[in-house]
């Protein structure tokens, strides 16, 4: 039984040009998939193979939500948009998740509203992976809830824990929870609160993991609310940039300098495969009553591609089902403890 | 006239055997500063060459603060700590400045005992300094305040703006406040007021700037609560660590790419000095009424030399009388203000 994604195909930066050849190649290495193309049947086709190839359904969506387009008005306006259409084939079960490079908040939003949270999950959150020295990372939420209680917090501990064991089959992750570690104040009163409701969850959780010990990899799964995780990605997106401008700019101070560039080059390609941003493109929002994947909007083909793959795995590991047993189990044990709670106080 | 430095020569991994050598040079490039080396005679004496120097005085100290001593401890029961002995000069104005590279907490703690707050200013903040694309930038708080209202970060930035004019010289910094750019939700309410509080301040504020835009040089200074600094900060140092990290295990993969190194020498030396921790070392704690600069633990003689220059930037640069002037100014200002407001309203 194989799985079948749909694709928001009009989203990103550069829409099927990047989308349509990413869904071929994706294609070709997943033999049990197929593949339902969401947009403007002409523009589709007239970058598709004629005959279409096997395993690729196209479904036509007349709008387009754009990069800059309000959300709320992308949800109430846009019926037939390639985003909602590509949303509401997992919601019909005619795909098992869906994929999209377009406008995060619409995205997050036409989700919400579509697909619905799952029971005993408050917010969606967005989860990215990102490298490590030991492998990669787990971290969420990365900027879908600016203001969390313990409680979502707990929540995201549980969700990246099963979207690990998903995709990862690490069925006992280490989860972490983003803190400072100034002396004299250890996080603030939620954080402090979160970690109490962690470890009491079941969940492999080793405590406080600072900022440097996300990309030394002390934990496979970090939570953190919304506002820092975004800050801490896109500082690191930051400062990536910046290194990588420094680095061109010495290469490139003279001749002698260029020509060592030129031998250099296998180790410096071999540098930028290990931490290529593409390789671990789509963050997943997790908490859905479905499996969706956001793609950077500015992916190229690689780039989508590997979102899809990501999409793909989830389905695999059957991720909505984990979650919802988890929070189930998480949810009566709680139950009991306080029916003890209440029992030994009575 | 020149100034005077307190140095605590006990803090940090090191001790003395960094901070005695890193003063003895930050004198040899000062020819207008005085130190006062505080710690246990004894072992200043012995690496101190004989006699001791001219513009160096030593003022023993029976006690040390331990790293990772609690703060309320070391402020409690060590009055004859170096750290504090440091601080002490400075209050009783025999130094214009004092320099540690011990325990952050407890060095908070006791500067805010003996110093006190400077007027208008209700806590004090951590200012970091870090490179940019375009040359540095000042970004506050680093960790001293985890919580903060939109009045506190209001006085980050004066803070922020007045150490940036003291010490680059730049009357007019921009100041930014940092923040997320997701689609739907831009930034939580405590930096939306202050948002607004900073745009009516009279600094030169340029709104949001997201953690990306930290690294671009987008303002000069950068506000932000104590725990998204902290963070920011150390993930940017747990990033770079890694990608260093990548980069010396692919230029050490076989012989070719080790010859590739030796050529490229030169080439990764421009590159590291270019991003070397070691010259931005030196945290200002600011709102206090005296000078006080946090050298990292581990820093070495080079770093901490650093860290000495900038503790006599900020002295020279009058950055006390000039944020308790700045502060004076919008406070009688916001008076006025809600001096018309309420006559408008009669």
């Amino acid at each position: 039984m194989g799985i079948t994604i749909a694709i928001d195909c009009m989203g990103g930066d550069h829409g099927p040009n990047v989308t349509v050849p990413a869904a071929l190649d994706f294609l070709s290495r997943n033999a049990d998939a197929r593949v339902i193309l969401v947009g403007l049947e002409e523009k589709l086709r007239a970058i598709l193979p004629a005959p279409v190839p096997e395993r690729v359904a196209i479904r036509h969506a007349s709008e387009v939500v754009a990069m800059d387009e309000p959300p709320a008005l992308a949800l109430r306006n846009k019926k037939d948009s390639s985003m909602r259409v590509a949303i509401n084939l997992v919601k019909e079960g005619e795909a098992d998740a869906c994929i999209s490079a377009g406008n995060t908040g619409a995205l997050m939003a036409i989700s919400r509203f579509v697909l619905k949270m799952l029971p005993g999950i408050d917010r969606p959150a967005i989860c990215a992976v990102l490298p490590t020295v030991k492998g990669h990372v787990h971290v969420l939420d990365m900027g879908a809830n600016v203001d969390c209680s313990p409680e979502h917090l707990l929540q995201f501990g549980i969700m990246g824990a099963m979207l690990v064991a998903a995709v990862d089959h690490r069925e006992q992750p280490t989860v972490g929870i983003l803190n400072i570690g100034e002396e004299d104040i250890k996080g603030n009163e939620v954080v402090k609160q979160a970690a109490e409701l962690l470890r009491n969850s079941g969940l492999n959780f080793i405590g406080n993991v600072e900022g440097d010990g996300v990309y030394k990899g002390e934990a496979e799964v970090v939570v953190c609310d919304g506002f820092v995780g975004n800050v801490a990605l896109k500082t690191s997106e930051g400062l990536a940039q910046m290194l990588s401008t420094f680095l061109r700019q010495e290469f490139g101070r003279n001749l002698f300098t260029k020509l060592v560039a030129l031998l250099a080059l296998p180790v410096l390609k071999g540098f930028k495969r290990r931490v290529d941003h593409r390789r671990y493109n789509g963050a997943s929002l997790l908490g859905l009553k479905g499996i969706v994947v956001k793609s950077h909007g500015s992916a190229d083909a690689y780039g989508f591609r590997h979102a899809i793959e990501r999409a793909a795995e989830e389905a695999r590991g059957q991720v909505l089902s984990r979650i919802a047993d988890q929070v189930a189990r998480h949810v009566s044990s709680s139950s009991q403890a306080a029916a003890v709670a209440a029992q030994e106080s009575a």
